[in-house]
């Protein structure tokens, strides 16, 4: 799309965390940045950040960052991002491109319209479908994003070559582009993200619960650790996915529990031939999936 | 506890899939065992078990194998065990110990006494906790059982010398022996193993019902694969275990939907705090049993 290789001589990140360190860590591989300045709440991983060379600088006010950059990525849970946009809005150079790492896009790009106001245009709301249940600098690494989708959900308002630049920086971090409607997205992850997350939380917190919960944990195994792997993720940042994106996800979480009255009908009437229809019908569409990986 | 060294001449093994083949082949590879007589319902199956060195010799009458039998595993989906106990129990010679690897242990004990006979104290109820999500004999290794729990849930007829050569088996696998109650042995896995299988199938199988599955599947990733391992399990064996154990089970899915309906409140209301709140002890719960693995 850009037909000018891609240099960011100035990148910003705002919350160098997981995904924001992975992107640094990424372009800098790729060799397409300059230098990185890391913004964010944590003196203590800012400065693991930049022993483990992730970022070059750190500096304390976003605005005053952002003044300098060309590309910044708001890399924060989503509660924090209206702060953060109205913050740098001010101090942005007319080349300079924002984007963002949110796992809701409806909110963010309703935060946008509200806090850029002119600068509209250079914001490419993205999603990088790369979470992980380690958060913080030290899980950053370069490789994160090789082969994963990113997915872009520009405005109407997003200037051509702002959302080029975006792509350009996502391909040089090996990821894969895809864009959707901003309700599309949230809606497709409500259903294969936020509500297994929420199941995952709602599980390891009711065996905690439990009288004998030492005794359950002791007896849990491999099936249960996969299961509740996603349960480790950053509360915070989990937190506001819910809230940001809370009609989308209470609509796939009625739909769940739907199918589990259903599970519980035919376990009290004994009914076998439903439960392995069920079962079997699961494992073929996780099957048929599994082998498109 | 057995004085004398484990010592089986002749092994049966009763559905010779990843349960039953694991025990055949870590006791192969412990040089405990003589024959492996192999039984089943799949002739290509016990051909395969056959090909890999699982088994020695395959019978068709599970009656006439385990006549030849020091020790009996009956490794069936648990719907199958009471048709097993029966065939075998006339032809159980006075030395010979049976078990079984079943995840459910009310049912099969019940079964036992009401199959065996005066050959109840000869059997002694076993559940190795290794399952997989792959199954058949082509799944089975010896090292499937190294360093996994079996629990034992000997009855107050078991005989302790048929106690003590189960253990020793077990242990020549690897495995770390405890014993239960039946009653909690099934209060303890629908908790931590049947409710989070049936949660995985019935959140795969809601996805699959969806009008754009095919979009939703696309987008999955890393955390939807390991929150739905366990929904590519074996859908018998799972239509069993949850007909088997569905008391049990009904009790923690009620929980399970109390804890869901809770949560939902929570985003109704858009209570941060207390989602907050949930995801953080889940994930201090979950990670403080994580460093006790």
């Amino acid at each position: 799309m850009s037909a000018s290789p891609l240099r960011i001589d100035t990148l910003v990140i705002v919350g160098v965390g997981l995904i924001g360190g992975s992107f640094a860590l990424a372009l800098k591989q790729a060799r397409v940045v300059g230098r990185v300045i890391g913004v964010g709440r944590s003196p203590a991983n800012l400065d693991k950040a930049r022993v483990l060379g992730i970022i070059d600088e750190v500096v304390t006010d976003a605005g005053a960052a952002a003044a300098r950059a060309d590309m910044v990525l708001v890399a924060v849970p989503v509660a924090q991002t209206e702060g953060v946009l109205r913050a740098i809005a001010p101090h942005l150079a007319p080349g300079c491109v924002v984007t963002d790492g949110g796992s809701t896009k409806q909110e963010v790009v309703a935060l946008a319209r509200a806090c850029l106001g002119a600068k509209l245009g250079q914001f490419v709301p993205a999603h990088p479908i790369a979470g992980a249940e380690n958060s913080g600098a030290a899980a950053a690494r370069a490789e994160l994003y090789k082969g994963r989708k990113v997915v872009l959900t520009p405005l109407p308002e997003t200037a051509a070559n702002a959302v080029a630049r975006v792509r350009a920086a996502w391909l040089a971090c090996g990821a894969e582009l895809r864009t959707m409607q901003p309700a599309e997205h949230d809606a497709v992850f409500a259903a294969v993200s936020h509500l297994p997350h929420l199941l995952a939380y709602a599980l390891v917190h009711d065996v905690a619960l439990h009288d004998n919960a030492g005794t359950l944990f002791d007896y849990a195994a491999s099936g249960f650790r996969d299961f509740t792997r996603i349960a480790s993720s950053h509360p915070e940042m989990w937190r506001d996915i819910c809230v940001s994106n809370k009609t989308a996800i209470l609509v796939e979480l009625q739909r769940y529990q739907s199918q589990l009255a259903q599970l519980q009908a035919m376990l009290e009437s004994g009914d076998a031939a439903a439960l392995e229809a069920v079962f079997e019908r699961a494992r073929t569409a996780r099957d048929g999936w599994l082998k498109k990986q």
